[in-house]
């Protein structure tokens, strides 16, 4: 709830502004939850439970899912002070009919009766998306994606190429690879053929964004300095070296398609896999601090017709991202992801952005949902940062009236999405 | 002075609270001052107005105690914008009867009078106590103090382990060590052999921690890449390999011994020592930034058992610690160290925790204190800080009730403490 | 436009407060600006500019400057959210006589004929100094500048040396330094000779402090470690140790210098040049943040009779230098530079070391600027942060009266400078 009379005003006002959402995880044929497990399973409830003292054994899937939730509402006492149980107390009240001021594991009940009863409901993804004023949501589609058998215009796919550059050593992966395209990489040019097919593919099917998360150690460079032959023929050295050039020879090569196919690069920078090993699912990636984007100086200067939406974890880096958009003209400012995700940075990293980027150049937000119910509280908490911002910044001190205020709310919510991914 | 009226009717309320305090450097044979000499060798004191321009032979220990405090009290106006100088008005007032706005080097006798009169009186360590609403100190003891002739019940051991793993190629540690342990250590043996009569010593005099304080560049790392024989063959070795592994390895031994103990582990991390190489007694130790906590990825993996306290010394770092602790069960949040503990730093950080942490994680705050007198003004500070994000955040948003919000706060300053310390 | 009271009356008793501006790239002999296109030329408008997507071709010299100016303007509906419209805004108002809320391409030819009129005047100079109440500014001059026909009461040289320390290799430049200094470097020896005559042609024209700026990675090591030899002898040498030593090697030169001359030295930290480098003149220069103070370690320790007067690019090393500065009675902590110099940086970085640092060892704010008209909006947005942190922190607590925070924001705006500077 926002105290400031202004800030209300204006974010109830921003809240009419339907959104395009650039970045999720949805599941185009299960975008919406199907029962409070689906809720409480994301991993910011399982990892904070654990965290917070409990057992994974409660987590397992031969579990009834009730049990599943009522494991994790127990725990919840334990981070009832977090963002991301205010977005869960926001959801029980908007789409499960709850009506007190605190959950606790007394609820289980009655709310899992009720997200099953809601959930259930032939159109309970219309509801949510109408309640939600979305209208175009992004997805992280794995290169062997049919995409088919969903609404394009409204899903939109993407092509995510995590398992390209980081795991192609894998058979795994070049089978899935020759399965969807018809090509079996073996040399430099099989791999170029085969990335070649993915992007017509893509965009064939409406894709409308390359993407990748990428570790902080990561340094793409180019791939006449790499050599054409490391892509491959070093497919199954496990040197670092040979490890490290493959990578950012396939990075690269991937750049090249997105400038051909004129699709913008997503950059979510600064992941380590795998940090804290017995984590939950989904739970065991952290960063590191020390990392720079000095090291995508080559990347930025090579691919000026390409825009780079870049996301990053830490606030820290958030001040090189502010820089770096402000002097590159391909250089966007994406989102607040994952562990920047909480409102203390959002405030800071939103307020530096907008005092120094272009505003055509900031996509405000994405939901990076794996579940429909979850972009209403999170653009809720983003639009009440954004709206005491402007309140307080723009309109008291009388840069903007109103209404600009408002406009340039829908520029970073919607316009610039649009304008940018050319939907 | 807090000026909103709510933060300050909670800061009143959280004031009641009665203290654990899990981290000091109290003497407890001399735990409150003697005089204003004891509170103005504070190293705050001595490194600011040395700093501000004020030689060192004005601490020389052959000068009369009120002459010292009196050079210092002549530097404070240049100081006096300063948390630090907040701290000392405030134990003016609090504990010696000052009544103005301003301490100048004018009030030099009359202080110092005052805190001769009051620190001699024979219960000035019972009111202090008292008047600080203190129950509980933690000390930080070398490893081979007697812990003998104090209440432990009172002021709790903890061991202190930086001459262990820093310094035990120092043959007076060596022999300290024989001392304290009855072992002369000359191989993996006898050193395992040593450190468990450590720890054997201090658990049976009522420890309740470990405790070191770790420079930016260190990086445990498991005894069997160690190798046993490094621990100490090398001893006597200079090659900075050997010392590397010589300290990763008594590190590791240390952690091994928590697990066995059941004994906490506080990790201070980030300090260089001896920086400022000319500078004041415990004014010469500063940081660098570029550190990360993805250097303990395998320690927190190998000892889910052991709570790790974790303080940082840069706020860039303590996103880090938040999500570190939001993910792993066995990292603790804790307190705000040295050059993160001034207001704005404080009010970050904490605010980051509060929103990303469980709350049942988070130690919110130690004195780090000296002398008893401090525990109050540094208290005060934080309390105050909190108390206004309770305010902001969380009672006038609808998240907490104000009673909501003052159990928070208990469990910040006591109720983690005891729980996770076994006190 | 400040909206709280208090902070609005602290704001415009500062404003009385006569400027000493120790950091510009004014030039004494073209210091106002002759028409718009001098203001909207500054590099922020032409890179705000070219990011949000306008082409260099209209910025090309050979335009008439009211179409050069048309452009930006043009473009500046897609940036009028930043800081930089911020002062270009008040500029119009305050020097232009613009009377509108915003700024749009239709103002241009009215605002291009209203600088025209104004900046023609005879005495526009004095008018812009008077109406900013700036009473010095310091300039930043190449070593062979002659540093005649100019007051330099009024405009203070300043030695600039980033070309003797990275670009010595050169042979223009080593030709620039015979002509100035009359001495042709071929040894160690005559290198020293040349800078002393440097130092003394510079101080006996009035120069005040010597300057540099940096990138992230440099270290100073002690000409000792170099060896003399280094200095000259690897002059034509590219291999990166050389020319690390002989860059380490010539500044700690002018380090000795620096002490033997008694002028304070600006150190400007972590700026790396040519990132973007496509970018528009003077905006292509980025940073890492993976810098410390800790690499200048040894040079703080060497020189404790030098006041190094330091500038940081990021809020992350800005946590550093406020540390560095509140333990070593040389450093100085040294206005908002660059990619800091935006309010919500301003804002945290000036609380922080308003809240850690003695007072009189900050240099509060510099300008920064190529043209006097610069230095009043800029100056105007770190007076009403600084008068806002005053309201809250100090004046509403009770730490200060509003007459010592009065005074308090005169060391930060003038005395100190007067002091270090020696003016």
């Amino acid at each position: 709830m926002l105290i400031d009379r202004l800030a209300r005003d204006l974010y109830s006002e921003i809240c009419h502004i339907p959104l395009v959402d650039p970045h999720s995880h949805i599941n185009p044929h299960a975008a919406a939850s199907r029962s409070l497990d689906d809720i409480l399973g994301y991993h910011y409830y399982t990892e904070l439970s654990h965290s917070a003292g409990m057992s994974q054994d409660h987590l397992d899937e031969d579990l009834p899912a009730r049990e599943r939730v009522r494991a994790i509402l127990k725990y919840m006492d334990r981070f009832d002070n977090t963002a991301q149980y205010g977005w869960f107390l926001e959801i029980a009240r908007a789409f499960l009919g709850f009506m007190g001021d605190h959950v606790t594991a007394d609820d289980c009940d009655a709310l899992f009766d009720a997200s099953e009863r809601v959930m259930s409901e032939a159109d309970w993804e219309e509801t949510v998306l109408r309640r939600s004023n979305v209208e175009q949501i992004f997805l992280t589609n794995e290169f062997d994606d049919p995409l088919d058998g969903f609404d394009t215009a409204r899903f939109v796919p993407c092509l995510r190429t995590d398992d390209l550059v980081f795991r192609l050593g894998d058979s795994a992966v070049l089978e899935r690879l020759a399965k969807a395209t018809g090509v079996m990489v073996g040399d430099a040019d099989s791999l170029r053929l085969a990335i070649r097919k993915l992007f017509e593919h893509f965009t064939s099917k409406g894709a409308k964004a390359c993407a990748i998360s990428l570790p902080p150690n990561f340094a793409p460079y180019a791939l006449s300095d790499v050599g054409q032959g490391v892509l491959v023929e070093s497919l199954s050295s496990t040197a670092e070296d040979d490890i490290e050039a493959r990578q950012a020879g396939i990075f690269w090569l991937l750049a090249e398609h997105c400038r051909e196919f004129g699709l913008p690069f997503d950059l979510m920078i600064g992941v380590n896999r795998r940090v804290y090993e017995d984590g939950v699912y989904q739970g065991q990636d952290l960063f590191d601090q020390r990392t720079s984007l000095i090291q995508y100086r080559e990347l930025f200067n090579t691919f000026p017709e390409v825009p780079f939406c870049v996301s990053v974890l830490s606030s820290g880096q958030n001040q090189e991202l502010a820089s770096y958009s402000w002097i590159f003209p391909n250089v966007i400012t994406s989102g607040h992801w994952w562990y920047s995700n909480i409102p203390t940075y959002i405030a800071q990293d939103c307020r530096a952005r907008i005092q120094a980027v272009p505003k055509t150049k900031q996509i405000g937000y994405y939901s990076d949902a794996y579940k429909l119910e979850f972009i209403l509280p999170k653009y809720n908490m983003y639009r009440k940062i954004l709206a005491q911002i402007l309140a307080d910044d723009f309109v008291r001190t009388g840069v903007y009236s109103e209404t600009q205020a408002i406009e340039f709310a829908r520029l970073l919510l919607r316009d610039n999405a649009r304008r940018i991914f050319n939907v």
